[in-house]
């Protein structure tokens, strides 16, 4: 069993049932969930030990979403409940060819300005060897950004592999600091980089010709990158949707095979998914495996109502070997 | 704002949910909906003045009939609550390859028997520039065709533009009248027929070569007619419809995009969709613009439980423009 | 029918359905609800005209919570959508021996920003007859303080009647301000107090020896005031409650019949109800059949989801009037 | 095993989920039934043969109803399904000091209009030991009131006991004749009444002193009669009830015990569980241990939801002889 | 009107509601099923006379079982409630490329140790044209495959047409024999053979070429073989499968259109509702007309939710006749 | 932080929603749970570390299973998946006069053939205070039985506290072995009983005269014995009990409050509440506030629904404390 850490904002999410739309809803479907934890809680499906950094509301409503993590096997000792409310975000589930729509309601949460002052970095590290951030925590607060280089710098003393989501947003980032103030000094710290052109174009300021010319420039950049791993996805519609990925090392290409990825039920966490698997299957796999793995972790998310993947590596391994799909196991 | 005034039944509706059949209903889903109302709640979402002329009956059913449309929008200051029971239609919504089942029980209802003889005219029709009806309200009672030709009269005499979706259903009409008795002189008082050839057949009694045939012949009889407009939509499944839009002027001929519809919510109310962004679409654009707006707010209903439209003004836009859909805005 | 203005903040109210405790909830029962607008809609459902002053934010939310209050009879017209969050309030219904718990996530949201600059006080206080606060808006910030000032100038300027229900809550007034820096001002334009001991010792930071001592002075402090009222509840558990209500006039009391309030579904807003009915009940009746009038409409608010009575006048009345209750109306 | 045949309509009843109101409703909880058939399904659960007679519309909701019937255990082989409409009631539940509502939608239903001119009575009465009608049916219409007086000929032809709930109510009877011009008859041919005071001035037209006077003149008039049985009910309020059962014969007179109700949760069909009961009761037992029964079968089913008893002959039995209730049975 | 005789077991099934993942599940929906009763249920809501033997426990379980047969229009008259449990079958939905997943916990049930010593073989087959089993029944127990022997002995016996769904399935066969063991002798009683090569080579235990090879083997060595009939399925997803269907006389073959079945709401029972469609088809049309009419009944059986295929002849037929599908029937 | 450590089964908890039958029951609430494991949650709630012994299948109900202990704040590391299933029990909830039923079907079910030979009781017991059973898993089987002593063994081994529930349960006990052949080994091995009369008559096969014989001769034979404790508990309705428990050590009893108990949620699960509260009283406060902190434990539970009591431990200590109950916590 591998020991893997992740760092973030767990919110509660709240949707309208089915295909309705906020308007018309009488009651809200809750879910927890949150970037960096829904990438854990898909490795801690599959049996590995995944530690997951945050602060909860000392609340009812706290208590819950330290109780969901739990349920979802996630170590949840590291994880204080102090002052503060819960951030929310609203998700109205798109179909066709009505989008999905996300009302974010998170700011003055506890995670915002939680500064991890009192974290015990020598017992969350021990015996980990894994990880993850994503873009999305150093754009919350300064205290969230603060917090996040403290754990990389942690991680890296440790020799610990370090992946970041890169994930620029340009609806946060209203704490006084542009991403190129704050992500370069991240992304030094971090061996695998999940990310697009348009995120370092973000987190950089810096405009590239295209992706080809973004990935050569990080490779030079940052010595101690290990990967670059993106995905392609084309939206035919909210029901609709294709997708590849890719993982680039210094001296190799892989691509995963092409999904088409129709009557989608949750688009949610897909990327999380994805980035779970990637995690799980550079712990495990050969590099050309492990895109493939990720992909497929990715793509059967699209099924799973909610934030988090909750599919088994039995699962997840047939779908990337290619096995037939959609028959009934009895 | 524009105020547009429309005038039609409004029923119970009742649906198995999800995709049971009604033999497995231990439930059924609630909604309120009517052609007419359902043109006028899409319109009043995006921000006009629409007032609905109907009746409810004085009973919870009602007053509950009544809440809904002004939560939708709607001014029904001028709706009576009178003696009477509600009109109610079961609806069974289809999948694949079983159809949508409607079974209607709407005889007898508080509108059917409705005269209108309190309704304020001059109130009703101050500051407004549009009327809407449909063939549903005709073919109901004598009361109710009575009531419709007199609200046109009193629509064109103060030069407010009356739109018709003709809308023949074989299984209503059943008061005495046939319609080609009725339907020929509210069609003199419209400026803009919704209806395809078998309408036109039905309306007049007449035998049409074709669409053309018939589109020629209406706007030689009816001078006063400034547009014809037209769906075809072809059904592959219940899940899985094409459709596209035309409107007719006099000189000119505007068709839309042409729409892929997989993964169909609901059927339902499609078409009012249509004639609530057409009549909207040319109060504020022109007829190509109108005819893709129209189009657009059809194609999304199909995304939306429920008779009514709910879809913002910008949603629609940016489906009519052509913006790549199936994203998750946040 | 009378024209009623009330002012006050409308979160949106989320609860686990029936008896679930928050760490138990799947999902979350929505409601709109806040105690003046709360006023307005039993009033409204009486077939009164009742505008409700507030700010919503401009978001999907907003919308719904404006469409339910037009849905329950409120003119929404004065009512703006600004940038801000929703106030939300998270409700777990007590049962037996257990509490209702109410976990509030109002701050920052979108009215306790709103200084209601753009309200054209003419327009909303034409015909119209009374005017209700409550304590809650002073308490919620500064503007929020300044706009209840303003609001009751206005009507008093105009001769509307005004009540305030003084509604002490210690865990809001956190804008910096203390209550009797700020609420004597208001109780000097209001003549109907809703209020206890604890209310007055509070708003006024002076010790009473009783509610009779309070009475008294408060009687000869504010000459303008024409009522106090109050309501003695004793709780014998979360289901089990028994209630009487008092009305003092400066020369008369009147008490309502004592109700044995069991099996009790939704204890919120059965204050507001009580409110609702004591103005509809000095604008229509007797004080003494006010009183009575409005204990009733209390007592069976116990019985309603929601925060809101949606009780028929004509109930209210069979109830005030000692009829007989819990058989089946056919 | 017993043949017990019981006549009379089956509706579709509407009730709004839980305690909300119809104005809440966003859905409604679906059952069917109806006084006869109700009493009907307790006897069938208790393993007696149980034929009802009646007819259904040719709808899938039509034959959602026998459906239903026949998982309830009832014989539907001699129900047409036949054109015209399902009778539908809307039923709101009260709770606390607010009553349930009932509104009836069942005019022109399909049973309304039927004559039962292809019924086979010879099959129908193969075997049978007892037949129940209510004063519901002849309430509906001539056709209903017509065949209502056929079947009792038939039974009485046969040597079949007939018992009658005269229940008469006020808002039926609208087909042109009063309750006295057809109930006399049906009387004359029933073994067992159900009847208060109340039900025998209305179907009588003669005013009695008290229930003791009725009692007398009834037994005097109708030599055939070998029961008269009733219930007495005080309604404290829709959460609370007493009641007692009393059974007159010619000589003697039982009462059962008191009940004390209270946490009631569906009041209605509490008297055809009763009348099941007394029916059952008579069957097997002596009459003073099927007052007890009876009156247990109808205290139980204030705590089944639905029309509908079903309970087991143990469970009522128990409640009958005074065991203890309230535990749990593992 | 037909006799139809099914035997075999009925499982509570329990499914956690829409994609939900067993791990998410807070309620799970009930449906009764298994395999000979969906058949029985198909054909008895086309109005034909099914009676299916089977045993149930003998608890509230075991009598909602029966209730639910009765529903469908299943006669439950043959089918003793004997001590045992209940057998269950947990099924998770699919979606996409993420598979249906089936727990079987059937072990020790009622019907597993029912050994049918006191059917009345004369009153079943009474009037009788078919009989229908599977190759699930002989696969639970001695006593199951016994009863099957049996069953079929009769039936021969009687000259009622015999058919067979031989369905090897390897997680059952659990009681010490082979298929091979048992099949054969049941083979040799049936008329018609619903398999694929597969099944063929367990229940032989013999290897064939292809299925053409095992065609010719099975007609010559079954002299009684009227029948062979297969389906053709290909599964792109949990949500899109392509079907097409053969039936094999001995100089004759059939095949009917393919179905394109995409949007599936319930792959389970597809198989029952078609082997229902075939023994209709085969009892009332020729037998090209048989496989059209059954591959219609098992592909709308995709759009159905539960076990039982639940559509009218009409539909059934529509869809076979290759009329246009997905339209509102109003 | 306190180490309790609680073994025995955890059950599928299937109930019927609200008040329906099972015979009604379109889904079924799924909820787990086990007299100890209920036990344990309870006090985990209040911040201890509790660890759980048990087994679960190797299936996803099984990770369900233990996923909602975690959820719980439960300790699962010492929980093996294995081969088996699920043990399940249906509960249907009682109101009124009707009484709850609790039908088991939880034989064959993975625990009961859990022998524990694999688990590590140093590391279990490192730290611990208290060890909690009951008499249900020495009931189960053999293996059940001797893993239960061997636990008791190693408790008293390394002096950690001991109580057990007697709980003598007439419908377990079909392994061979009479109560009393093995349960006095283990209450030899144990400190404090919570048992009643006629538990330690089936318990010692011994005729008690009354609770004072048993408990003055329990406390002579047991010498390690330090408290016995008992509720009294009078069932009303299953609405509406009392309750009373009482504390008895050597030389001295206390007794805590009665409670009226009325509008009962839920009553499964009260007794383990109960014992929850014993044992963190216990472990914290005097025996006189433990006895009245266990009582408040268990009577708060009947308001929570599930098996498990999900209360603060300032709900729980204000209840004991005599605290005003039934107002609204903001």
């Amino acid at each position: 069993m591998k020991k893997i850490i992740t760092l973030g904002e767990v919110m509660l999410r709240l949707s309208p049932p089915g295909n309705q739309r906020f308007f018309q809803a009488q009651s809200l479907d809750v879910e927890f969930g949150g970037s960096e934890a829904n990438v854990g809680a898909a490795i801690a499906y599959w049996g590995e030990h995944v530690a997951h950094l945050t602060a909860f509301p000392d609340s009812e409503i706290g208590w819950a979403a330290s109780g969901q993590l739990r349920k979802n096997g996630i170590d949840t000792q590291f994880i204080p409940h102090i002052p503060g409310r819960m951030g929310i975000y609203f998700l109205e589930n798109g179909a066709m060819q009505r989008s999905s729509q996300v009302i974010y309601d998170r700011a003055g949460s506890a995670f915002a300005g939680f500064d991890g002052k009192d974290l015990d970095w020598d017992a969350i590290f021990e015996g980990a060897s894994w990880f993850h951030w994503s873009g999305i925590s150093p754009a919350l607060s300064k205290e969230c950004a603060d917090l996040t280089l403290k754990a990389l710098q942690e991680a890296q003393k440790r020799g610990v592999t370090v992946s970041g989501d890169l994930n620029y947003r340009s609806n946060l980032w209203k704490f006084g600091k542009e991403p190129h103030e704050v992500m370069p000094a991240l992304m030094e710290l971090t061996n695998v980089f999940i990310a697009g052109t348009r995120d370092f174009k973000q987190c950089l300021n810096e405009d590239f010709k295209n992706f080809e010319d973004a990935r050569q420039k990080v490779f030079e950049r940052y010595p101690q990158l290990q990967y670059l791993v993106k995905t392609d996805r084309e939206s035919h519609s909210s029901s609709h949707n294709t997708m590849t990925a890719f993982l680039y090392g210094r001296d190799e290409t892989y691509s995963s095979r092409s999904y088409d990825l129709t009557h989608i039920v949750d688009r949610v966490g897909t990327g999380d998914a994805f980035a779970g698997g990637l995690i799980y299957g550079l712990l495990h796999m050969k590099p050309n495996e492990a895109i493939e793995f990720a992909m497929a972790a990715g793509a059967i998310k699209h099924s799973v109502p909610g934030d988090v993947l909750l599919c088994s590596l039995q699962e997840v391994k047939d779908l990337a070997s290619g096995e037939a799909v959609g028959k009934i196991k009895r």
